[in-house]
């Protein structure tokens, strides 16, 4: 079946939004984190942990699955919640972030987009209509458009042309589309210009998709304009449809943006910081290789209720992350992802009571109170 | 409390024994695989997964935890135990073996070894009374005598002489043993040398261990060769005393020196060989990274009860293991690891019913009759 999002509540003060997402796997409480399974699996953690941490929903990525181990494989396995034996809720992107990080400019053509194959250097082509068919056979329940996520800086003639490549390319995936099992997202381009953020919104909303993210984000804009972005495309996506913003998961534009009107989001961040010793508190950023935590005998937050927390201190967390030992990245993952999960419920609360504002400003205060580390 | 040995049972057409050690931390039933945990972990797993594998206790290394997180960090945590939180039984060796592959022959002297920091190239010195320091603070359940582990090939005079200063060596580590938690074993030494084995046991049975090691194997000399040093290191062990062959875990050495009368085994290489993509069988070592698993839907063994085989595909992990997801690690850690602590309980039924030998013939069958990939 398609998901169907429901709106349960909107914040009386601010555009935050409490729902929920009605999927093949079970429903998925808005606002939400997504933790990021590139290679169909969430680094370092089991199913099992991801779940633990209240994940509802999880990312996986089009372009490495489909360079490996390929659609084919994943769809002889039964789909991605079979070959990956996840039962939850999964969310696959289209590809086109990692190919247009890959392409020249001059291989950016209508057809689609050339580049090289990062593990072995072949010359590769996406298409829209290629991205669609390997996300029909991964199976995922939700899919995205093949879309031109144009980088920072940029010039308005540049994004004009290329929003129109982006409706044009969606209404080509969406012709190809058929998988009655998965929803499709269209995705909003248009940089910082409000009035194309509008026209891209008006055209994908005419095509009617199952859901809309927010894109182009997350390439290196100052955070400022990032905020200005969710903001002219919140402001003109529709009410009863579920909204995605891509790539984006620092605590701090977490609540910035869900201000502003989004729903889910995902980040390789609490993973990506964890293999490098990083760690988030109420109290801002730390690391975890500091060499205060040397004698630490206390949790990495003493107010999670994490398994890493649960279980173990910063001492011996130190010690592992020092000794290059994986399962100092898993306590840590563990702990990064939870942290997040754990906003998102707490953000949830202060919606259904009108208080989001009162949260993000308390939140805000503490987290940025304190240097990161 | 010092730990317990009580034999059960005596196989009667072999030397195989079948018993149980009473610990601080719960009962091993024997014979029994210790997962190794060299720096307090056992590489990319948590402790329930450990336990979850069947094992009745694990080994950490004394060389590696001295150096970091150091033994005054794990003291001021509350011991080994607390530090990693991990509520069942652990060995600690002597530190002599890594000291002894970094040391130059002619920086062993009597008093100790010196050698090199293999992390920062430091000069260390580690003498039987240190290594029993760091033992009792680290607060093991069960340590190692400070021996010298003489390489192959050598000669029968080094031997001789090496011999004498274990022994000395031993007494020295035992007059200074102060952790009234804590057990000690004596190491036997003595090469291939049945006079210079009895000897050894002999001295050090005066000296009254709470168990005995096997040590000199593992270092590079024929199996042949170390079936014998087995042989004559059990012939003259007391029947009341545990006996804990050092480094050695091979499925087919496993069962050769059960038969001897070898109660429990270390080896790091179930989870080494899980980080190669490699998985033991019934019938022999597989590498999962070879291309015919690329579309094999069946777990890693059929008959297997461990997580990874109960959830997950030779395909997946053959994906996870191409892609270097630590998580491919982990399922094979898992599998390996019990693969190895299911053949002991199989092993010690088979005991109980005086059916070792048929056992092992069947076993050697199947395991030895394919070649290993």
């Amino acid at each position: 079946m398609k998901i169907k999002y429901n709106l349960i509540h909107k914040d009386k003060n601010s555009n935050a939004r409490r729902g929920k997402i009605e999927t093949n796997y079970g429903v998925v409480d808005t606002p939400m984190f997504m933790p990021v399974g590139t290679q169909a699996t969430v680094k370092t953690l089991s199913p099992e942990e991801v779940k633990d941490c209240g994940s509802g929903i999880i990312l996986a990525n089009t372009y490495h699955l489909w360079l490996q181990p390929g659609e084919d494989i994943v769809d002889k396995a039964g789909g991605l919640h079979k070959f990956m034996n996840y039962d939850g809720p999964i969310l696959t992107d289209s590809g086109g972030f990692q190919v247009f990080s890959l392409a020249k400019p001059k291989d950016i053509t209508e057809e689609g987009v050339k580049f090289k194959n990062h593990l072995n250097g072949d010359s590769l082509f996406l298409t829209p209509e290629k991205s669609i068919e390997i996300q029909n056979k991964l199976d995922s329940d939700i899919a995205m458009s093949f879309d031109e996520c144009v980088g920072f800086p940029h010039t308005r003639k540049y994004v004009e042309d290329s929003v129109e490549r982006t409706l044009r390319w969606a209404k080509r995936g969406k012709d190809v589309f058929n998988n009655p099992r998965q929803s499709l997202f269209g995705i909003v381009q248009g940089a910082e210009f409000e009035d194309l953020r509008k026209h891209c919104v008006e055209e994908l909303v005419k095509m009617d998709f199952d859901g809309y993210s927010i894109g182009g984000t997350a390439v290196g804009e100052p955070k400022e304009l990032q905020y200005k972005q969710v903001e002219y495309s919140c402001k003109y996506l529709p009410d009863d449809k579920v909204r995605y913003l891509m790539g984006v998961g620092d605590p701090d534009d977490l609540v910035e943006n869900i201000e502003r009107g989004v729903d889910i989001f995902d980040c390789v961040s609490p993973t990506r910081l964890a293999r490098h010793g990083h760690f988030y508190t109420r109290y801002g950023k730390l690391n975890v290789k500091n060499a205060r935590f040397t004698e630490d005998f206390t949790p990495l937050e003493d107010s999670c209720d994490c398994y890493a927390c649960k279980n173990y201190t910063r001492a011996y967390i130190h010690h592992l992350i020092k000794s290059e030992e994986v399962f100092g990245q898993r306590l840590l993952s563990i702990h990064n992802i939870r942290f997040l999960i754990k906003m998102m419920e707490e953000i949830r609360i202060a919606i259904e009571n009108d208080k989001f504002l009162e949260y993000k400003e308390d939140f805000l205060k503490k987290y940025k109170g304190k240097k990161d580390e």
